[in-house]
């Protein structure tokens, strides 16, 4: 039974990547495109093998929302929100670009491919990164959404990917750490900055997107914030647990590196069992949508259950 | 009568950056808020002493467009544009903050002051120009306007500093043009993409603000095209006729590196001349609003006037 299950929430992220893959490659310029440099450097790192788990996640909040009766509205649908996930994706990869980058994480392999910068320079790299948070917000700016809920939706994302407890201040509180010991505190500010902050947002902007109400963006957000520090220290206990070759980059670079990791405080037993916690905890909050949120449940749980 | 319309001219200049430098202070993170390296050094390039040129042209396209009796709307209210003034002036601070790190431009001093990189370590500068794009989405997303207006500013604003035609592909042009000796067309490409592109679009986001209507927005993106490259056309003869201490950079530094500059294809002279005659087609375009044109009119001409 459980098998089955895996199987079909396997199905259902393979389905949606492949709709996030073709919209990518619909909405970046190609690759034949003047400056080319740029447009290749964007095109290697979207395409470098990225499991799409952000899009796949905000198209299953919208599912979950738009099959509940007490959201409908006219907006509600969910016909072209492939340019949402994609924009999200675009944002991510950004993201991973510039934490590559030698100044940074400086890493020379990311998903067994050489990284932007290697591949095409430094100076080619920071700005492939710079175009894809650019890119995003084009077509984001382009969505068939309202207007009013593509502003939600742009506000929303700004804010998760921003210094104040988004992206790019986890990325920051995670290069400072670097120096000093992890401590509990700080591991779980990193994580719900740096990673947690853009999967929420990718939840609750398929909400938007899907015309949820207040309460649909709250119950998201809430899911996302627990569900998504589960992710991260699944990501953490596969770093120590994998394989380079499965990984594909350096396994146990977090650890080896001192860096502020859930199982470098709290071991991996205990790491697992948090991340268990906290996807029921997550669950729970969407309790009111009965069986329409199964999607939704299957796929987190799917990620979670990646580290066993 | 020139002196004291170039008086009153720099009254209105010193009066917006001045309303700008209040809102910039208001929209961006405290120095002290947490993490503070990234807000120190996002306020550190911001109020380096840039003169708001972008705000300013993007509010007196504002002014022009709702003196216009024929764009009267119910949201053609200016109240709240330095929001828009500051989200523009954010997003030219993230490329000065990006174009000069080791891997570009790799310039030590900018307006007389050292660059971001020098002050803050290269990490932090790279993820302060990320943070400022995405602030100024942020701000743009919370704009006073109607939502139809902010999509369009946002779509706006975020094609003209992308890689097609826009400021990051004339990064990369610029970039790549380095290594051969510039031509005629080449310079033209990289000035109306590197820097034409984002005064274009403070102009046009200006006029959307503002309430205009199609003939207005394009009659600004016409006007910004024009004014755009004359105003770069300004910066390239600057850079060689007057000193280090004037301009708060190394001079002559474009000519000495064979950068593509106007001058070096067409010399100072025809330069100058290029620039006054590219105004005037410039004021052309404006002739339909009569006297209300007359604030834009003489920012530009203040600006290209810079040169002698």
């Amino acid at each position: 039974m459980m098998m089955q299950m895996q199987t079909s929430i396997r199905d259902v992220l393979e389905a949606d990547a492949k709709r996030i893959d073709q919209a990518l490659d619909r909405l970046l310029p190609g690759a034949g495109e003047e400056p080319v440099s740029i447009h290749r450097a964007m095109r290697h790192s979207v395409f470098a093998g990225g499991k799409r788990l952000r899009p796949a996640l905000c198209m299953e909040a919208a599912r979950m929302i738009a099959g509940d009766p007490s959201a409908r509205t006219e907006e509600r649908r969910l016909e072209g929100i492939e340019d949402l996930g994609s924009a999200i994706e675009m944002l991510h990869t950004y993201s991973l670009i510039h934490d590559d980058l030698p100044a940074l994480d400086n890493d020379d392999l990311r998903r067994g491919k050489p990284t932007c910068h290697v591949a095409y320079g430094e100076a080619i790299a920071i700005l492939a990164g710079d175009a894809l948070q650019t890119q995003a917000y084009e077509v984001l700016a382009r969505m068939r959404c309202s207007a009013a809920q593509t502003v939600e939706i742009v506000r929303t994302i700004a804010q998760a990917t921003g210094t104040v407890g988004g992206m790019i201040g986890g990325q920051v509180m995670d290069l400072e750490g670097e120096t000093q010991k992890p401590t509990a505190k700080m591991v779980e500010a990193i994580h719900r900055a740096k990673t947690g902050a853009l999967i929420r947002a990718s939840l609750v902007s398929g909400g938007i997107y899907a015309g949820g109400l207040t309460e649909d963006v709250t119950r998201l957000h809430e899911f996302g914030s627990k569900a998504g520090l589960a992710f991260q220290i699944v990501d953490d206990v596969l770093d120590v647990t994998q394989s380079s070759e499965q990984l594909g980059k350096t396994a146990g670079k977090d650890v080896a590196s001192d860096k502020a990791t859930w199982p470098a405080v709290y071991g991996i037993e205990q790491s697992r069992k948090d991340a268990q916690r906290l996807i029921a905890e997550a669950f729970s909050q969407l309790d009111q949508y009965g069986d329409r949120a199964d999607g939704l449940k299957m796929l987190a749980k799917y990620l979670v259950e990646r580290s066993h």
